[in-house]
């Protein structure tokens, strides 16, 4: 049995549940901006065997958790372990972001993909999640994760990152029976891919949708919500006797969060351009909201800090329902000491 | 005097009276997807020689008016003239986007900062506008535009693009008095600068915020909306006995459409992530509409290019008020026959 939790602040802000103080945790809490990650990183050579190693994962999974009063842990992962399981050989060069060697360019590719066993190729990942459990000890819940269906395939196709997505759209708009191909092969591998985190240890998951923003109202329904949809529906709700919750999150998604709300989800991620008064009256109650300071806020002084934390909190208002987070992931340049200043002022109300 | 308009559509849209078809016009449209472009910007050399080169901007400007039945023709220029005039040394760098050799590092700078005279340092520009404005012969309106001070200031203090904006949400968090005054002589030159290619013979300006879609609801009321308004107020909204139009256009702006349509412009640019019918629901009747194709439709064949044209022109539906465009500027890689299809399609209805 796995130890109870000391700490369900998140859990119970994203079921909508009363809870003593605004949970917190940051969007890469892990990562660039702390001098103990880079140590890590470096010993381990390149960004994949980071993420490869259960023990290392563990280690920066869990290096904020000392040095901030965080309300949850996240896997520390890559969003594209899916397509690079798949066989498209992610590697990451130098300032450029991630890369595939083989990226999807024709019809014939996208029937080729296969559907990963989350327990074979992504064993890895399984490994770090039970490692991490195992390690918080019931501090926090730990947050599993994947990008979501649209945003994998649009670097599968890009084979990496892009400006005007091009490729993607193409594909899109000129042979949608592919791209709905891509997507359904893809939501079934991040429905299994989230089940078997669930299983190794995961207390609550979220789908990353970083780039269906860039999509019209209707292409968004059609190319990204459908498929969020098919995996929430396809999620384990509830393991070892406690609810999973789910949270999606579309970057720059702010105009279709009463759609994203209707699919049962139980939280929403909220970028800073839709004041979180705004999303409560889209989402009409459905759901707890994840949200939603601009990382650029850290770049300020303590006050100025204390000040944006407050104006996010009074926007969120009563009731319960409220994780706070950034926007976006946390920039690399923030000085670590910034972060302590946010998550005590948020602690303080 | 000025030959009079053989094709008004372009204005008497923007002022909500009736047309015979909806006009068309399309961001960049003088651009590199056209060989012909390509080879004057060979001639030139660098860039910012054919911004500067009257003649040669006249002749990149007529170019697609020569292969589509376009209903306005707008300046070929750069939207960071301004800065380059303020003296902070605008380059371009081979893939690489703009440059500036000398970004705003401080609050000494932004007060050395000049506002520069658009018949001085300015005036390659309004040459270009009277040359463009006299070979027109009266064809179609001439558009002339300007970067909104929020998009300048961005690139100001960045020295280029940026992905995160860090340095200059920095300077806004940290110093919001340096970035007022700032964006206060930012709005200052843009006013004059646009009232000098009024002067010179465009006979509608738009204002370009790139950026302004970074802020949150209230930044972006603060610092950006705040300074287009300075701007909507000190234009000079005749001109020759017409009435000149004026557009706003924030990219990823959706949400603040409202908003923008309080300022008294007469339209307003949307992109594609918010529908026109919502668009109209949000501007409640106040505003003509210019969009809002997802640029990346052209990439697919005819057939879907025309169904996806008759979706634009569904969503805005009935009255008048509709100058059709893309939702942001054509990709450089579109085949030009494909821009023939688009403007067709609109025309037909």
């Amino acid at each position: 049995m796995s130890a109870p939790l000391k700490n369900d602040t998140f859990i119970r802000a994203l079921l909508k549940q009363p809870v003593d103080r605004t949970p917190v945790w940051i969007m890469r809490q892990a990562g660039r901006y702390l001098p103990e990650y880079k140590e890590v990183r470096a010993q381990a050579g390149d960004f994949m065997s980071l993420c490869r190693s259960a023990e290392l994962a563990c280690e920066v999974t869990m290096q904020p958790l000392r040095r901030f009063d965080l309300d949850a842990a996240i896997l520390f992962s890559d969003i594209l372990t899916i397509p690079d399981a798949m066989g498209l050989g992610l590697h990451f060069e130098a300032g450029e972001g991630p890369k595939f060697s083989n990226p999807i360019k024709s019809a014939a590719d996208v029937k080729a993909l296969p559907i990963p066993d989350p327990n074979d190729e992504l064993q890895y990942v399984m490994n770090a999640v039970s490692l991490i459990r195992k390690t918080l000890d019931g501090k926090v819940p730990l947050i599993g994760f994947s990008g979501s269906p649209w945003t994998l395939a649009s670097y599968m196709v890009e084979g990496g990152g892009t400006k005007d997505f091009g490729k993607v759209k193409g594909m899109m708009f000129s042979d949608p029976t592919s791209m709905h191909l891509m997507l359904d092969k893809t939501a079934q591998s991040v429905t299994s891919y989230l089940n078997a985190q669930i299983e190794a240890g995961a207390q609550a998951v979220m789908v990353f949708d970083t780039w269906g923003g860039v999509l019209s109202h209707e292409k968004y329904k059609e190319f990204s919500l459908q498929y969020m949809q098919q995996i929430v529906d396809g999620l384990k709700r509830t393991h070892d006797g406690q609810t999973i919750p789910v949270t999606l999150f579309t970057k720059n998604g702010g105009q279709w969060l009463g759609d994203m709300a209707d699919t049962g989800c139980d939280g929403l991620g909220v970028d800073w351009t839709t004041d979180l008064s705004r999303a409560k009256e889209l989402t009409k109650g459905k759901v707890a909201l994840q949200g939603n300071l601009d990382p650029s806020v850290l770049y300020a002084d303590d006050d100025t800090i204390k000040a944006e934390v407050k104006k996010v909190l009074t926007s969120f208002g009563d009731g319960p329902g409220h994780v706070f987070n950034l926007g976006h992931g946390i920039h690399q340049h923030i000085n670590p000491d910034r972060v302590k200043t946010l998550v005590d002022a948020v602690h303080a109300g």
